[in-house]
């Protein structure tokens, strides 16, 4: 935990996506208390007609390169914490991959340690989240 | 807010897809306390052997054109309003593009204002919600 | 309720896909007291470079036929009933299909019954449960 959903343009090389992933994740590791090696994510790509968005709602400009995150997280973190990835994904996008930030739009879910079982059947008991 | 993820037969048409779209977002706005521009839709096309459904519970028939609607919302509504919203819903696909009320389904899920960034790593502080 | 994505290689047959789902069917009715006929499941099949995850953390090694099982249940579960269900599922995966127990990962949420609308826009009360 988390689980991220990467969803973005179907154009997108597989060189841009692992960059993507680098950042999410290295950004998910410094500043949303994730341990090191706990990584999980889906990248779902789909043509413009399945990405249906409005191109100004809370943004300078939504392009076609729009790239929606949607987390889901085991344990609670702060209104902080969530500024503090929100705001250092969008930058470290921009800077390392020229993503327009108008462009990056990120969701967050929650739910419980119990919630998990991350192999062998086993429920997790939550003491290294 | 709220992002809803439509779910259906990989065979509907672009054009019928963006009349589910408009159908969803119209009704979520004179129902459901969405802002007109607050749109954001994901579609999933996929074929039948992907979408594994029950034909007959609490449904009278679901067909190979069965749509699911996940939808996550950053406030609370009330059950009037969730009724208001799925009755709604069915009843203008029905009318508006003969989709059979048996086969639409509705999921809603609900986290916080704080949990989405519309863009820029801005925190979404909900005044406008 | 439950709706599981199911989210696995592209390699995978269709013949084995039906099997997975008929495992987590009957699993979820034995072990987490949903009803016989409450099945729903949305399959992703996706290529290796679109499902990323470390193939060490909390698991012995995943490979390329990890799957991910992604739940979304309208009422609570005890812990009981989520380590059976983990477990049955891994251990049935293992046992008639191979699945090694390392590439198995379950993840759930939680709603409320009203937050269901099954079909004809009607929403669920929720008595069955």
């Amino acid at each position: 935990m988390p689980l991220t959903r990467i969803t973005l343009n179907d154009q997108t090389s597989e060189a841009r996506i692992a960059q993507i992933s680098d950042i999410l994740h290295r950004t998910l590791v410094e500043t949303f208390d994730v341990p090191a090696h706990d990584r999980f994510q889906i990248v779902e790509k789909l043509p413009a007609a399945q990405r249906i968005y409005d191109p100004h709602y809370l943004s300078g400009r939504r392009s076609d390169d729009f790239i929606l995150f949607t987390l889901l997280a085991g344990k609670p973190r702060s209104a902080a914490q969530k500024s503090a990835f929100y705001r250092t994904l969008t930058q470290r996008l921009a800077a390392q991959l020229a993503v327009r930030p108008d462009d990056v739009m990120v969701v967050i879910q929650f739910n419980t340690a119990g919630d998990w079982s991350f192999s062998k059947g086993e429920i997790f008991v939550g003491e290294t989240l």
